[in-house]
């Protein structure tokens, strides 16, 4: 930060940016990348799909691994992508889990582009 | 409308539905995952970022480098998949490019995430 001639500028805004200053953050940036990571997957976007197309607002994991022909497995595997991302959430009930859409997250990753 | 009794599915439609079939085909799927892989990166979505901010709504590759502390060809390299992705247009004026945002394009994206 340069102290010179005077304003006191925020800490987060020098007052002589250089032209291309990034307005995100580095740090801000590698936390807003992960959502997008774990939309980056075909199968993960179909998950999405089939969670929010159902009626009852939640899927069983049992009827996750037909539409995608993948094994219980992988589909596991994309979904614990999609909770740690905080797009699902995860129920789990006598034997199976169930998922639903986090409310407003979609809505929130929209948001991040609004504000890039 | 099925005309009954002999219904004749699309393709991609079978006539009867499992629960769970994903909203989203697998082509689909496939080409709108690849945008969100262009977002999926922390230097990626730091030089939208920058582009955006910029007032004359371009920024030259020259003013790119530095704000990032990248080397120019890995910038160029995140330019180049963010052009790729339909997010950035390229000009080549002189001995540098010029990247602004393709209008809509964030928008678009949003959009895919409205119609999951």
């Amino acid at each position: 930060m340069e102290p010179l001639p005077t304003p006191t500028p925020a800490p987060d805004q020098p007052c002589c940016a250089p032209k291309g200053t990034a307005a995100l953050g580095a740090e801000e940036a590698k936390r807003k990348a992960l959502v997008f990571k774990a939309l980056a997957d075909p199968n993960r976007l179909r998950l999405l799909s089939i969670v929010r197309a159902e009626p009852s607002g939640e899927s069983c994991v049992c009827d996750l691994t037909g539409p995608l022909e993948l094994g219980q497995p992988t589909v596991s595997h994309h979904l614990k992508v999609l909770v740690d991302a905080g797009l699902l959430h995860r129920e789990k009930r006598g034997t199976w889990a169930y998922y639903s859409l986090v409310p407003g997250a979609l809505d929130d990753v929209a948001g991040i582009l609004a504000q890039l």
